[in-house]
């Protein structure tokens, strides 16, 4: 699982950029910017570690991952200028973050004895999209994921297929599959602009 | 618990159909509507399960709700036209799912030890007016149970009734007259526009 | 802890109280009210508690801390009239609930095995200003730890010195430290209006 904890800093490091610079934009004070970039990174896999009875959650017996956002934080806060300048950066790493945690929470939903599909998709959905869920609830938007992009369907279809890999592959491979296939469908959509339906675009 | 099971569907239908009409209102695209459909149905019995330290949720060990949820979100995406149409038949579901789900979580709290008035008043409460919660946190409304109607009070008053009828009374008599209640309070209140006051009110 | 209980009490009715005023501000209905003093109160302790395992939580379990605070909102719907006149009142007491909330939060997570500072400081700041948050959080506000004041900041400093200090003095001296310590810089940060900076004025 080498490559894949640097996959995990990497995916830790964009959700708590994410969360930052989202701090900055309301006007949060740098205590609430470090927060809310904690809260990005490890919030998602604090939350399916209470679903499936893992207390304390990994995220405080080994709190590596909320250093690692306190110091993202801390470099957003003084290097930060303009969003557009990170942008792209952002939303590759942003990408990889999804694919990785949706692959590690659907691993742990699994090992903890999840058997139906749709416990594991929504373990691996909630380590996935769980931390930003917070974020944005916690900043008063309403939570982007729940808006018009290809964001929660990615994790939705790549936690289905480590669900069924897992199966008949190593745990090994279902893991990079599970992260290779989100990427790949979430940066399709960014670049084709491919939104899924709302309920007036659909009449 | 025959026909109760066939109210926990009805109640379970009820919810999601809430859920999927204000995600449709908020503009959310038919990812955030059936999610949004899902979490009011089965939100308030997860978040119960998780205070009673039930873990994983019986919500995610079986799916049944969940994938209730989404083909009733699936179909208020396809034929929904206008609220009011459906109004009527959405109060009094609505109305019976709040009694099923409060007496639900009463008899859940107390076969797991709760043995005071005020923790099985607030998982009864929980269970019935949790999912709603979360769904308006979700959308950013205020959730509507701290405004002004009997809801949460009709509930609250169901559930303190289960509290003493279980010592008397067979558990599935005590779950009906729960569920009678709650569902009798909540017409009357809806019918007669009966609120509770507020401050302004109330001087 | 005699004297503890005592501040646990001043505590819990200081944080009922700002829970019942923001209900009367926002035009919650009496049960509005009475949830959100409820919910600031014991909100904090309860995320604590499942968060480290400890389930049902103890406000459940004890609900002496939920009736002090429906007390304590009903005084408060039938009494209040403006807001300044109690604000001295509440500023002093909700100091104090603070400290205590915050070491309380220190103890019971090394009691119950945590071992890093970030864990302690997690649960000490949890339950600290954890019902303030979803207090914020219910009635749509951005939750105010995380805007411009020394409020998390005072409970983290706090948690810090508790963390060091469990090491060195018995219990009920590291317990006092912590709230003496918290309570100085939150009411020194309120006389002399320090802030923490936000972004834009750190440029």
């Amino acid at each position: 699982m080498f490559l894949l904890n640097y996959f995990e800093i990497i995916g830790t490091v964009a959700f708590a950029i994410s969360g930052a610079v989202i701090g900055i934009e309301k006007k949060l004070d740098i205590f609430g910017i470090t927060f809310l970039a904690i809260v990005t990174s490890v919030g998602g896999g604090i939350f399916r570690d209470i679903i499936i009875g893992n207390t304390p959650p990994t995220a405080f017996v080994n709190p590596t991952s909320s250093i690692i956002s306190i110091f993202t934080a801390l470099v957003v806060f003084f290097f930060y200028e303009k969003k557009s300048k990170f942008e792209k950066i952002i939303i590759i790493s942003d990408a990889l973050g999804l694919g990785v945690f949706t692959a590690i929470g659907c691993r742990t939903a699994i090992i903890r004895g999840a058997d139906n599909a749709i416990f594991v998709i929504a373990m691996g959905l909630s380590t996935g999209v769980g931390g930003g869920m917070i974020r944005d609830i916690l900043v008063e938007n309403v939570p982007f994921v729940l808006k018009r992009e290809i964001y929660a369907l990615a994790s939705i279809i790549g936690a289905l297929c480590f669900f069924f890999f897992y199966s008949y592959f190593p745990e090994i491979i279902s893991l990079y599959l599970c992260c290779a296939i989100i990427f790949i469908i979430r940066i399709t959509s960014v670049k084709y602009n491919i939104n899924l339906p709302a309920f007036k675009n659909w009449k």
